[in-house]
């Protein structure tokens, strides 16, 4: 617990508007995307990096874990103050501090939500690609924290590609930066891409400078639809080897196309085994050419129809069977583990056959679609927590999906991270030295072991061990 | 020293064929492209991973320093065998190991030679960018070792972003695997981009999953004359604010220029104060268009002339005012220290004219080019070590040099790392918390301070101190 005077500490540094201690405000701050929920014994909102710092130094002293949080829109945990203490939460600090056009690099603090960010750059024709589904709300120094994925990494890379700069709050206090404005740098280690993804176990973001790139001229999208997995898995694959990159390659399985065509009144002719969304990106020009051969290179691989759109209005429209997805799930059951497991993309059709076998042995509903030009497919384990058995089943099935990603050569998180969620499951894919390795870093670190604690790693007690 | 029982442990782990002893031998391994040289007591050429693993046990216990090396090409000292010791050549382990077409990845050994590899993936249309001047002979272990650069980052990324996955000795003797051949990974720490750029200081590389891309299917070379440096530098600004992000932007300054026109019979306009080479690649039927859209967009910035290549011979004949710099250069004074500053691009022209005022100030010539679209600039100071004084106004120049990049928000070091050459202004861009963190991660990593000891960091009695 913390105490009235730490409380007031607390006040002192952040300013008494700032600091929350009633039920009603802890609550808010409790949970994030998982729908689990951790009650802080205290939220502060603070201002600046100095305020960051001083939090850092006295939670240091006193020996109380801090929790950095966005806008707590992940999927694993990783901003859940699992252990009480302070939630420190950075929306406060929502300045883009800089648009720089002519060297096309941006700074911004870490509380800017990401599609605000966006459409700030695009307004001046420039471009920030990573766009994971929650970027309505996600802030970006949550996204750097979890390394956001989205459907144009494909084309462009994840958060870390465009993550060049950082100034962090250190766990012990100290305020670092790391990288900067420039597009090479290699003096010291990079600790910006070791930021990247660390789920705010290393240091607390307080400022990020990003990559741009010059905003595409215009896009076009096309809606496939196939009559078997295969043939969207057998595109990708020649797409890519045609040397087109398409900005997005999206796919949604047969039983994905099943939920919705139960639940919307969206057409999807009875034979469509799976959908793709192509986008592709770039010169106006060029774009009619790149369908046309796009459409000629999936032609014989069992298309059951090809839906291509002219204006922005239609590219919506298609993308409308995409967005139907998480609704129509409802209707199958009322709770869903959403894992993002990640293969080489050769691999998506074998991977969605042991899903449906892991499926069938659970007997329970899993729906598959995602990112397939990545390799990276949302596993979608569908059960009804209040029927007894699911919850369990449920488990079974992940550990299961787990592995069979891991026989692929895959991994069990492509844009999620580990949080609490996959914690458990971390000795599947990190070998006991690795994961040494990587706890030596976070022990040298943050010897207190004070900032985000038991996240990534359940056993932080090996610390000591070690 | 090692003694002689130590040698032999060697000869039982990596075969009595694979050490070296005698003087001749050593000195072969005991200098690289600083022409600095550090004799070591003994060189290996370990077979496998196993071997390096071993190897590195070895010197632990017997409190060995260990210094890893490529093919001995680095700018900056990286591999040289400071302190006696063990120097570990990975030259032995040059197998590529997979190109995976279907899902553009390739695994290879550290010894691969870097231009090997490219013509092996480009045999089957594929494509890995980086390039850097050494690529005829130095290793893609060392590449990644050094984060190496080239021309074609500005529009294809550094080495580091192609890198996906590693396999690593770690300094006691661990084997890890860190990330893999997917193209997402969000699970425990990025230790694949912790170790690139790492200098070889916290781990063997000893394999390496490589992100490929496919094969742009032509490229057009266009060489432009500028009467200034202005001019050119502003060229660059507006073909990026024209959303086209050619291949390569190279340049080189008056005083290039002036180096060859002096030492050539290369056509070299009187009034040509600047030159850009820029590459545009991809879609054949594109590329004119391209070059076009370049060729209108520059002309008003003094343009004193442009000469556009039709075919591969008429390109490599555009290159050849670049590559005769460096025998052209040697004319000037024998003596080159080679510092590659990086700035935001759109500083270019100011840190030319710092540099151009430091020339003045130590009445030494310094000559300029490099990859402006990156804003990363050679910067040559040509001296004659033999003249008294010479060394010591080089010295004086490069720390001026150093500072003039890092107050326009620039780095010391765009691509060459620090190694032991820049390890003595450390101090002007790295703060001491930051570099407390480094050296915090290299003392978890690397308790007895074996692997490639003082590098980066000349004091590494501060992991003492600490």
């Amino acid at each position: 617990m913390v105490s009235e005077q730490i409380i007031n500490e607390l006040k002192s540094i952040v300013g008494k508007d700032n600091v929350f201690t009633s039920k009603a405000d802890r609550i808010c701050y409790s949970y994030d995307a998982t729908q689990q929920s951790f009650l802080p014994d205290v939220v502060v909102h603070p201002g600046s990096t100095e305020e960051i710092s001083r939090v850092m130094k006295l939670a240091n002293r006193e020996l109380i874990p801090v929790f950095p949080r966005g806008a707590g829109s992940g999927f694993t945990g990783g901003s859940l103050p699992t252990r009480g203490g302070i939630v420190m939460c950075t929306e406060r600090m929502d300045r883009i501090l800089l648009i720089d056009e002519e060297n096309l690099v941006a700074t911004v603090e870490p509380g800017v939500v990401t599609e605000h960010f966006q459409k700030e750059v695009e307004k001046l024709g420039l471009f920030y690609p990573p766009d994971p589904a929650s970027l309505k709300f996600s802030t970006l120094g949550g996204n750097v924290a979890e390394c956001a994925g989205g459907p144009r990494c494909i084309k462009y890379g994840v958060t870390k590609d465009f993550i060049i700069g950082l100034e962090v709050v250190t766990p012990t206090g100290d305020i670092i930066t790391t990288g900067g404005p420039t597009m090479k740098g290699v003096v010291g280690y990079d600790l910006t891409k070791l930021m990247c993804g660390s789920e705010g176990t290393l240091g607390v973001i307080t400022r990020i400078v990003i990559k741009l790139l010059p905003l595409p001229e215009a896009k076009k999208t096309m809606l496939v639809l196939f009559d078997s997995i295969d043939g969207a898995a057998q595109a990708v694959s020649s797409i890519i080897r045609s040397k087109i990159i398409p900005a997005t390659l999206e796919f949604m399985d047969g039983r994905t196309l099943d939920c919705v065509r139960q639940a919307t009144d969206l057409e999807v002719p009875e034979g469509a085994r799976a959908v793709l969304i192509i986008e592709v990106d770039g010169d106006r020009e060029f774009l009619d050419k790149q369908a046309a051969r796009i459409a000629k290179i999936i032609k014989p691989l069992g298309v059951v129809e090809t839906r291509i759109a002219t204006t922005p209005e239609e590219s919506e429209a298609l993308w409308q069977i995409r967005r139907s997805v998480s609704a129509s799930l409802r209707k199958v059951n009322p709770n869903k583990y959403n894992e993002d497991i990640c293969v080489p993309r050769s691999k998506v059709p074998e991977m969605i056959r042991k899903v449906d076998a892991i499926a069938e042995k659970y007997a329970i509903p899993i729906v598959n679609f995602g990112h397939a030009g990545d390799g990276n497919i949302h596993v979608n384990i569908m059960v009804n927590k209040k029927v007894s058995g699911d919850t369990l089943k449920a488990e079974g099935a992940i550990r299961d999906v787990f592995k069979a990603a891991l026989e692929l050569g895959g991994t069990m998180s492509g844009e999620h991270g580990v949080g609490i969620a996959k914690a458990p499951y971390i000795p599947l894919e990190i070998t006991p030295e690795a994961a040494r390795y990587m706890k030596a870093i976070k022990q040298a670190l943050d010897p207190n072991n004070i900032l985000n604690p038991g996240k990534i790693f359940f056993d932080d007690e090996d610390f000591v061990a070690e």
